[in-house]
């Protein structure tokens, strides 16, 4: 038997959130950053080799669930995610996330990987990696306006990526900028706290908006922000949420991931579909320059996209091959395929390790 | 705290092969079929609750993968199912599944499952439940033409809910067959091989085909089959694979699950749009009657519905409810949940049982 056939006979191997938290710590988090934006240009760059298609969404009065699938082929995964704001009154995470990763030949699901943290880990990969292509020549400072759960990866990953030494904080609530201060003590980073969104952006060459508030909001107006600037707007991502000024958006470059989902659920979304925007894919293939200029305002306006979930569950699936994991006995293991009552016998029992 | 909310803290559920196994041994897999029917019988009554949408599936060269997601508002199902016929040439299942339900409330995973013995089960506990709308009265009989993996289930299924005594088998290969009689050997049922399929067909009030040939065949033709029986075909269930003779379902009045998609998948796919078929749910609903007199030849053109996976899912989950159960570390823990980024010190772990 082939050994790729005795792996998948072996269970699916699990990544739950202890492993992932091991397998960070393991790398690093900013070795696993810089990797990841690596295998994330990678396929960036073979855009045309995936069966792209928007998100499978289920809304309910208090929330939404969500699928994301993709193919290039050899592998498919798909991620479940929710959204549900008012979960922290009851003590419980807005989201929820987990994901499979598959073989395309056989079907066979190949990884099951929580999405929380791997989330948070491809989200700020992919801000910086974009940022790599539209942030201004020598960016040493970012500004990060809503201080929520995927501020600190944003924070690393600009630093591994784009060298950044500087990140100024301003959140509504000061707990959260205190909060990400404490969190980021002793990673090389001088931050600081702002009182408003002004003082945080000022000197700024790159400003990362990421705000909670679910509704159409205006983080950046246009008279805000100067030229020369890259913004990496990520928290406007679905249906009525935004976070800048249409004047704003107007009088910039628009990046996005995949147009067709942007403009249902990126800050786009107030613009009409005849505003230009630029997919990222194009600036990995040289097919669009990046920045051109100093005086160039870029945005990328960042939703989360399939492809990204396919990126980071292949680095991970990479990193544990090299290991011994918890496997789960989820597909049933007879001889003879047409033998499924068999697996009911308690004499078929399969041993897998976990 | 409330008990539920503590509940989906405490990591989630999972159903693997091992514990199904073990769950559908102890509640005993007639008694198992049962109650599933009856599950799937309320779930079917209150078909205009759910938010139906035909599967989504990723073909490749070498089969398919889909996800099949449904809610009703409360609860929140998606399977995933691929179909790789060439995988048994390499020792590996045709069909790995497995599936999550969700609460639509707080978006959270409230069970892993297996679905691999589950849809098994499933199929047998709806193929059984129409049946008891459609077959003839004081129906003792059922002819299985095609032995494969759903024979045993569909077999039991029929016993458990109409009384069924006698199974005929037919199968182009002889092995599949005896596979069927040597596992229902002990179930009550007297099992005969047949050597064609007019043989076993011949005296049985319900006729269920089941055949794996990934094409158009016809295991029925019209002049095969009398009047007055109820033909329960479940193996045409993909584009481009059917087993009834187009003759014979225009001879029919034909019963289906979910007409958008049996239109794509089912044996009606041989037939122009015009012609009618009845979605099941109405005869649950009595807005539709079932069989109608002794001559009337009826066909459930069966292809799997997300709904059924659901109500398995759901009964899986009430089954596991009463017991202790292995639980996943799958969804982050942190008690601010803006404080992703503390998950990745040690200290935070939270012990969750495994």
């Amino acid at each position: 038997m082939q050994p790729f056939i005795s792996h998948l006979k072996q269970g699916v191997p699990l990544v739950d959130v202890g492993s992932m938290r091991a397998l960070v710590n393991e790398v690093g988090i900013e070795t696993f950053l810089v990797e990841l934006s690596s295998k994330l240009e990678q396929d960036f760059a073979r855009w045309q080799q995936f069966d792209k298609s928007p998100r499978y969404a289920s809304h309910s009065e208090s929330g939404v669930i969500e699928l994301m699938p993709i193919s290039d082929g050899q592998f498919f995964s798909c991620k479940y995610v929710n959204g549900h704001p008012k979960n922290t009154h009851v003590g419980l995470q807005t989201v929820a996330a987990f994901a499979v990763l598959a073989d395309v030949a056989t079907g066979y699901p190949i990884l099951l990987s929580e999405m929380c943290l791997l989330t948070a880990l491809r989200t700020a990969a992919t801000s910086a990696l974009v940022a790599k292509y539209l942030a201004p020549k020598n960016t040493s400072t970012l500004a990060l306006i809503g201080n929520g759960a995927q501020s600190e990866f944003q924070a690393l990953a600009f630093k591994a990526l784009l060298g950044v030494s500087h990140v100024r904080l301003f959140d509504i609530d000061i707990k959260a900028s205190q909060k990400v201060k404490k969190n980021l003590a002793g990673s090389g980073l001088q931050v600081d706290i702002c009182s408003t969104v002004m003082q945080a952006i000022d000197g700024a060459q790159v400003i990362t908006t990421c705000t909670a508030d679910k509704r159409n909001a205006t983080i950046l107006s246009s008279d805000m922000v100067a030229d020369g600037v890259h913004i990496n707007a990520i928290g406007g991502d679905c249906p009525g949420k935004t976070e800048l000024d249409a004047a704003l958006l107007k009088r910039a470059q628009v990046f996005v991931e995949y147009e067709p989902q942007t403009r249902i659920e990126g800050d786009i979304q107030q613009l009409d579909e005849s505003f230009a925007v630029t997919e990222f894919h194009q600036l990995v293939n040289g097919m669009m320059p990046g920045r051109v200029n100093e005086q160039q305002l870029t945005i990328f306006d960042g939703v989360g996209f399939a492809l990204e979930d396919f990126s980071a569950l292949n680095y991970v699936n990479e990193l544990i091959s090299k290991q011994a994991s918890t496997r789960l006995d989820l597909i049933t293991q007879q001889d003879d395929p047409r033998d499924l009552f068999s697996v009911l016998q308690a004499s078929s029992a399969v041993q897998v390790a976990v």
